[in-house]
């Protein structure tokens, strides 16, 4: 296999499909649409997950763990929830396994280990955990519950994509009860900004925090948040979810508790997840022809050292000098792998941290060592510069903030260059089919006009942003009054 | 619901369901032998998995996801195995609900939405992850691969309970590749020996490294190391199993390297695992008729605070002195949490951390302020004391070190006083009867001696320990000649 990616000019899509695969992230497996997660993009998952298990810790929640499976009668229960999954999941409906009669040593689904019941896999766990929570809240001392899950869900998506859209992907999902309309309202609003801090902060991608409207909105919920990122190809994707769900399980599930006056009623929910989709945002926002770029946030190896060698001698006294050199880095928490494989040459080790994203490489030669220098490769500019031994720590350490700014700063500019105001249709058109990126315009408010501009430009309305301005005019389509403009864009 | 347990003496196996529930570690769910593994009960897993986790990373390996579903093709490919696992596992046969014509409002499987191919929920995934790793190695350049998956598997159990058997449960499975035999061998008891350290270490649980007889191995497994503890009840458990499968697995999936010679191999395999199944392990070796009892390596709050109060200005200076006590906790490692609700009274939460089995308790009221003291009960001992301020965090400080060696001191003399060397079959069923725990007997070797004994008396060959010296002897049942000692038991 050719370690050469096709260019995202080229094909954008087929650039990142093989980018995921020759970076060592994902591959496709035997299953129909179900992923590997291979060992390198496993360990980004790991920080990622790390630090926002960590968020969701400092602001009061707790980790749980509910059943994979949903009896067919509890999935039905909240009605909007099951008709919006029901499209898509996979049913169990068997225990067991026989010897093939037929067929020696073939097994076949044992006709008499029928279910009672059918269970699904969960596509996600709004019933079985509503269903649980009646056991759990009596009165309002039981509330809030801030409960958190990580799991894997099924979604038997016809069209699938490594990262982007998997039958089975990872993610974690918040499940809360409150007392009050407001304070659940308030959870689902903390929830995405939690999420909007994350993508911002940790993986360097900016987002706009909004409202979905409402056929853009999860089956069930009364309000979606949801965090908007755009990709290099100036499509939009969805980052992140958290809901509002108004008191529509609690009234499914018959979730009542009684409050400080003695009187019952449905407790109010929310639901909020991210999921391994996430890792798709990440390698779409910064990578180039080149490879993965990854921030140092969530790189596994923030820094790679390569000896360059002729000798066993000069391998020695190039391995005395990085010993010294990792244990300074390591003293700043910065993670650094030593690549003293004898199996490769430094060329190629090269060409797969630069394929890996690895954000800093340092190759140290016999040169170096006679003049007391390193030579300091940076992914992200691609940039090389020769640093002097005693200042490297310190470059280095500067080096993980400037890289993890300057990739935010990057994604922004995209961002800001590629966000257009328009006000007529035609111009709505040309730039969607040119420039791209976010289209912030004025929409009557009505499901008709949304599904009308879909139909003739496969934008959708991504948010309405939280920070949208009161702003008199008239919709892009259909001319009638609106209050604020919203963000439109073809989208993953 | 009552506080108080069923005492262990009374009916063991209602004290522990009782106590999993009460002490709000699990609960069953709607869905048959799936459990909901509760916010506190999860937390002490989720510090067994960063131990455990710590660990495997410390021996070289990394962290991977594989697909939930194994196509039954793959699944059946290594017989043994597809034996084992066939007459427990929950199938997927469709990918879609419809709404039912027969009844308004209902879903049905939709009868066209048939899969070509059924899925197995995995039970293990040995199949699919060695169906991937064909992928993965073609030179021994590609050796060893030392990969770990945390992740849920399900078992279609008849008889179930919490933690100990449940269809669904958490588990990791460290599937590993290697060049030779010697160093699969290596790693597959290098791994039981990860397991036997970590579980005497931070469970404080004393085991017993073996090997499993022929009728006990994992189906699939050359050979199958395990770890078993002792139970209160003088019962054993196996509390994590290490397997060397040879070639079996490369075999069936056609997994085969170039060696340095040139020369085509079948790479050689482990799997090894350990289950949420621990938490039984956990609760029923150190708990008592109080409820839980904590090793505070593993306990999500280390100590708890009560204030005892009769003013809010009472409570305000005493909040200044819990402040200063948590911050210098803290400062050694040590997690607290004041208990300060005002929804409850002392006495309800002295009842629930004692229930809770939070290691050390302290306790303030006006009297201490006055004195200069706290009030501190040991969780496991149930002795209280007077502790002077200025002497509290030293006295906690080392109290962390000695709850968690007299745990296991005392599940070890347990273990001691119950494993019994019995040289004639009329003993072995006497002491089973009576004494119940370990048994330490000689034994044919033959599979038949083993069926006869367990049908006779329930007790099966936990192990031949690793460390069973050669002492010529004869069986304890046929009389047959015997070269080492095994041991017996009742287990779960």
């Amino acid at each position: 296999m050719s370690k050469k990616l096709t260019s995202r000019a080229a094909d954008y899509s087929k650039w990142y499909n093989e980018l995921v695969v020759k970076a060592d992230l994902a591959e496709n497996s035997a299953v129909r649409g179900c992923m590997v997660i291979k060992p390198y993009g496993y360990a980004i998952w790991e920080k990622m997950q790390a630090e926002l298990d960590k968020m969701f810790k400092e602001t009061g929640h707790q980790n749980a763990y509910f059943p994979l499976f949903v009896p067919k009668s509890l999935f039905e229960a909240e009605e909007k929830n099951a008709e919006g999954f029901a499209k898509e999941c996979a049913i169990v409906t068997h225990y067991r396994l026989q010897n093939d009669p037929d067929k020696p040593g073939k097994l076949r689904v044992d006709p008499e280990a029928k279910l009672e019941e059918e269970l699904i896999v969960r596509p996600t766990s709004e019933a079985i955990i509503w269903n649980t929570y009646r056991g759990w809240i009596q009165s309002y001392r039981d509330l809030p519950i801030l409960v958190n899950q990580w799991a894997n869900v099924v979604r038997w998506e016809m069209r699938t994509r490594l990262f982007l859209r998997t039958a089975e992907f990872l993610w974690q999902e918040g499940h809360t009860a409150h007392e009050t309309k407001q304070e659940a309202l308030d959870e689902a609003a903390l929830m995405n900004n939690v999420y909007a801090t994350f993508v911002e902060k940790f993986m360097a991608i900016p987002v706009v925090q909004g409202l979905k409207t409402e056929s853009e909105r999860f089956a069930g919920a009364v309000e979606t948040f949801c965090i908007e990122a755009l990709m290099q190809d100036g499509k939009a994707l969805q980052a992140g979810t958290s809901h509002f769900l108004g008191q529509n399980f609690a009234k499914a599930f018959d979730v009542k508790y009684v409050n400080k006056e003695g009187k019952q009623d449905h407790v109010w929910a929310t639901s909020w997840g991210v999921s391994t989709r996430l890792m798709g945002a990440l390698i779409m926002t910064h990578s180039d022809d080149n490879g993965l770029v990854l921030p140092p946030s969530l790189a596994p190896n923030q820094v790679v050292i390569v000896p360059i060698y002729k000798s066993e001698e000069q391998l020695k006294a190039i391995t005395n000098v990085v010993n010294g050199i990792m244990s300074d880095l390591r003293k700043k928490g910065i993670t650094v792998k030593y690549d003293n494989r004898t199996t490769h040459r430094p060329g190629a080790k090269f060409a797969q941290h630069e394929l890996q994203g690895v954000p800093v490489r340092l190759a140290i030669g016999a040169r170096d060592l006679e003049n007391g220098t390193v030579e300091l490769a940076r992914r992200d500019t691609l940039t090389k510069e020769t640093v002097e031994l005693n200042k490297l720590t310190k470059t280095v350490e500067s080096l993980m903030t400037e890289i993890q700014e300057s990739l935010f700063n990057k994604a922004l500019n995209f961002r800001n260059t590629h966000t257009t105001e328009v006000d007529t249709f035609e111009d709505f058109k040309t730039v969607l089919e040119t420039k791209t990126g976010f289209i912030s315009a004025h929409w009557d408010g009505t499901s008709e006009t949304e599904d009308k501009i879909k139909e003739l430009t496969k934008a959708t309305i991504r948010c309405i942003p939280l920070d949208a301005k009161e702003e008199t005019g008239v919709c892009v389509y259909s001319g009638k009054p609106s209050k604020r403009r919203v963000l439109f864009a073809k989208a993953y």
